[in-house]
């Protein structure tokens, strides 16, 4: 995803590169988020932002000063297209002795601002991921840097057809796609996977699980996605995608989700 | 840790600084060495290119020509003080369409010179670790970018007078420092934990597995490390320090692990 404009920050001080030394290089020490641009503005900042504080102070990072970082961010959208993606991330700097982190953390923030992707209104075709992702109560929900799970799982298929995989955990649990959550109906119901272990609690997910009547979250198998009514991924960039077909199975358009998606574009026009 | 020396490379390129879409910062898709630098050479160079090759074939990022990446840390190391430690980190690069790696790819390596940290000799106090590591099967063993297990068990203390902290994997077995393997003398064997689902397998450690008589692989409890006759950490920056202290678990130096750290300094003086 090559940037269309990139800021770095070493604490609110403005640098020309990355610190070769920075533990999000070193270490994946760090969270990052993703979010749709339109109209020059993020429609879901709050949103992010909470989930960046959140992920923050779990991890013993400095939350960046919400204010300074909504003018920054301001600044670089400002010159960039109004319909577009903009990428964050923070980590803990650079410095400390091997793991143990710095006394004084002065945590790193990028900010880049990336093309929209093209246009696609789904369905989406899946497939199963053989990569299974790893039980880590500590790091569960958060969108932090360690991704090589995600990065091997999307090296399993280059096939353009295949949009994206689901992936299981350990425990064989189905969890989300490699970038993004999962829905599906299930006696009317939507559901999509707890995350207490493994994942990523994306922000179009929150929505949903905030939006849907009925969303829950619940303990899915691979069986109860092959047999539900519909089903769909979400995230932030693209909002909710149908999913047409996953392996043998298809799915035709379902009112449920029609329904939902309007009532996302109602909130969030740019979806 | 910081550097006395730092380059950079895109491919063979030299570069002022990392990418700021560098994968490495982005994912943590890649891996590092760390390694003892003495009389301005690596004493055990092959054993981590060798290492590293293997990482680099397990996540599908080339690995760098060896001739060239010999010659590149000699010019490095031909400005550094004689004793130092060595840093490589190899990443996929920069690009790809998000976890997607790229079409081709142009791994990024960082060589960086740092100063020896101060001599200690041991006996080393030891604390267990709160943090567990989840079971990965596709990464364990390997020398990889994504760290934030270790980071968050060693922020768990800050008292100087504990050295380093055991962790358990996630099913309760003894698994390794948060920076060096161990090994526990058991009915008069060096064991060791075997790393098939979590943990770093050390340079250091596969010099004691191949050099130290009867030393083998085996499944470690707490229970059974507590009550070993004799207990080392070992990594490639330090070889063998002798435990001192796990809780309230003492121990006496041990013959078994002074002649053991007899051999290790013929084979390597550095040590």
């Amino acid at each position: 995803m090559s940037a269309l404009a990139t800021a770095i920050y070493r604490g609110q001080e403005r640098m020309p590169a990355p610190d070769p030394a920075d533990r999000g290089l070193a270490y994946g020490d760090g969270l990052f988020e993703t979010m749709r641009v339109s109209g020059a503005v993020v429609p879901w900042w709050d949103a992010h932002l909470a989930r960046l504080a959140n992920g923050a102070r779990r991890l013993g990072i400095p939350a960046p000063d919400a204010d300074w970082l909504a003018g920054e961010a301001a600044a670089l959208l400002a010159a960039a297209p109004a319909e577009a993606v903009l990428k964050l991330v923070l980590t803990r700097g650079a410095g400390g002795r091997g793991y143990s982190p710095p006394e004084v953390t002065v945590p790193t923030v990028v900010l880049s601002v990336h093309p929209l992707p093209a246009p696609f209104d789904g369905p989406l075709t899946l497939r199963w991921c053989e990569v299974r992702l790893a039980l880590q109560p500590r790091l569960a929900g958060l969108k932090h840097l360690n991704r090589l799970e995600q990065v091997l799982a999307r090296a399993e298929w280059n096939d353009p057809a295949i949009h994206e995989g689901l992936m299981l955990d350990a425990a064989g649990r189905v969890t989300c796609a490699t970038a993004a959550n999962v829905f599906a109906l299930v006696g009317g119901r939507w559901l999509t996977p707890a995350l207490q272990e493994a994942g990523v609690a994306g922000i179009a997910r929150g929505w949903v699980l905030a939006n849907a009547p009925g969303a829950q979250e619940a303990e899915l198998r691979p069986a109860d996605i092959e047999s539900a009514e519909a089903l769909f991924l979400c995230n932030a960039v693209r909002g909710i995608l149908p999913v047409g077909r996953l392996g043998q199975r298809a799915w035709a358009p379902h009112p449920a989700l029609d329904e939902l998606r309007r009532r996302l574009r109602r909130d969030v026009p740019a979806f």
